[in-house]
């Protein structure tokens, strides 16, 4: 085969996600099957609209720099595909020459890359794993779980110790991931880090009970030192239903999905009403998700490594795939990209297994530590406290 | 004169407020007049205390390890010393042999600095500056600003590529800084390091007049891109009362400052609400401050050198006095340690200057950059946009 590529970002940006791109591009342009690589802008909505850009030309130097680049370069979307949409997003392909097609993202994307993938036999599409939340199925993690990871877990360490100097107060650190608590259990990687961390680890798969989770505040608080509790913003209560309602018109994103409220804010006011114990919150939110400081050198790699392996997969006539990251062993952490069938991906979301979190104690277990730490590379500072 | 050294920390950590501690270990350790180096646990409470930790072994690889390590190793307190303490300080100084007395804190720990310094004349009592806020004044500057300028002006950039990806809503990014503007308006050199920001800047020096925001917001958000509105914590009404009452019982700090609420989810809460736009708010508080990722290495530096300069000023029979940074010159960026008297620092809090904001287009002027560029080394990464 012979044509021209088209890529395209879905869902919510990483920060390795341009990392990604950039190794779309390097292994597209040395490849002479390959005639034009293409962006589309904002996702499958620039599909169907056919607004792209041409990034055949796209220097290796530029390249270098948008594989550091956090966010998405080309633009996203959250919508999802209709049937109406099917003749335009196949006149874009067409027009343009398109032979190969990827997509990036996570779950919902990979619902639209499935359906791409049904219009035609003539185009290879193949999707490219994207999510903070690592919850995404038949794959081991997926690249922009480690950088966030990375992100909270530094942040928990940080947070422990400024909160440690005082010892006024309780903090609650909100943590990203709907319905998935991988990115809230690995704050507790903290301890693995430094001699600093969470107290408690509150994930959305376990329903919060708020008789035990103030008894455990209060015990901790008895000991004398100020410490973390770290939440994640899905939490639900006994009744399955969100721990915290958005109040504002605009709670269900595109894909029927509700957008949470301010979880971490709701438990320092319950701290604080119901111990009478000094409480407040940190919620950094989107930085987390982003934070280029933060990035992990192995996740960096590993995305950038699954565009280039997208790109032959759809060239040697592989489509409806997306890339998987196989562990092949750990220790020594060693993963190689393969192939799994988009069916298996799409609108699947992968929960934190039980086994990985200690739920009596509100923490995660050894088995946790072995999965996740290998994918927060490089190596850690380390950190010195003498009180 | 020859003895014992004693250092404390007051007030809320900082990413190098350790990093003065390193330089003042490193400094004594080398001095002869120098015997002994104590830390006080947990600031003027532990000198009152009597519970100090010998540092005077402290190893030359630990010393390195502590000066990159956020939060304060000592431990902090926000206590207001009263007259029956004094008895208490005298003693601990008295029977541990202190003549070199070093206290590393904002504008009320420069009170506390002061009033030791007041108790004695046998002790050389030096200040050193700590605040992420650089509301101190008779600085040009203090240690501490550029790191969380740094955390704040990168996250502002990160923040803005992400929402510019999707442009489906407006971020509001809640900035630390209870009465001074100074971190907020650093929100605003993310456009000196990428081409991305925020739009708006709000800082509590200017009352909120919640119509010409609203007008604003509307206006930026009719060209059709999401975008970024740094707000600060510490934002007040046209009466000048806090935008945001903190609910709780537990809203006064020990000096009677009040603490503020979630003025970031107000302000989503108004956009929402009032203009039917869909925002959120980012809230990363406490971790701005301890960022390590983030530490601005001429702030290190800074900091190392205020604390080896307190010592050499407090051995050459200096008292009363904190240590300034003089900016010598700009660019080149230089600074040097000076001495000022603690009475013109206690209890005084420096606003950011009229000149640094444009009020109008809630931005800032291109003289604050000027002015704060330099203190966030080493250079800054590029980024890369398409869309």
């Amino acid at each position: 085969m012979s044509g021209n590529l088209l890529v395209a970002h879905g869902g919510g940006p990483t920060a390795v996600i341009n990392s990604s791109l950039a190794g779309i591009i390097t292994t597209a342009r040395n490849d002479p099957r390959i005639n034009k690589v293409f962006g589309a802008r904002r996702g499958i909505e620039g599909v169907i609209a056919g607004d792209l850009v041409d990034l055949t030309d796209f220097s290796a130097q530029d390249t270098e720099v948008l594989a550091r680049t956090p966010g998405s370069a080309l633009g996203s979307c959250r919508y999802k595909v209709k049937e109406e949409d099917h003749a335009a997003i196949l006149k874009t392909l067409e027009e343009h020459g398109v032979e190969v097609f990827l997509y990036n993202g996570g779950n919902d994307s990979m619902d639209t890359c499935l359906k791409v993938s049904r219009l035609t036999d003539d185009v290879g599409v193949i999707g490219i794993p994207k999510t903070i939340d690592n919850d995404l199925a038949a794959t081991d993690h997926s690249p922009g779980f480690g950088s966030a990871a990375r992100f909270y877990a530094f942040s928990a360490v940080e947070l422990a110790l400024d909160v440690a100097a005082l010892d006024i107060h309780v903090s609650v650190l909100e943590v990203m991931g709907r319905n998935a608590g991988w990115l809230t259990a690995a704050t507790d990687l903290a301890w693995e880090i430094a001699d600093a961390g969470p107290q408690m680890v509150l994930v959305p798969e376990l329903d919060f009970d708020e008789e035990r989770f103030l008894d455990t505040v209060r015990d901790h608080w008895s000991r004398g030192r100020g410490f973390v509790i770290a939440a994640s913003e899905g939490l639900t209560g006994p009744d399955g239903t969100a721990l915290v309602e958005e109040k504002s018109g605009a709670a269900v994103d595109a894909f029927g999905h509700a957008l949470p409220g301010n979880v971490s804010m709701h438990l320092a006011g319950l701290i604080r009403d119901r111990l009478d114990i000094r409480a407040r919150s940190e919620k950094p939110g989107l930085i987390g998700r982003v934070s280029r400081a933060n990035v992990s050198e192995i996740d960096r790699r590993e995305a950038i490594d699954a565009g280039s392996f997208a790109v032959r997969a759809a060239l040697d006539g592989e489509t409806g795939k997306m890339i998987a990251l196989s562990r092949v062993s750990s220790p020594p952490y060693r993963s190689e990209p393969v192939l799994v069938p988009l069916e298996d991906v799409a609108n699947v979301e992968r929960a934190l297994p039980e086994t990985y979190m200690d739920a009596d104690r509100f923490r995660t277990t050894p088995a946790f530590a072995e999965y996740a730490l290998p994918l927060l590379s490089p190596p850690f500072p380390q950190y010195f406290q003498l009180h």
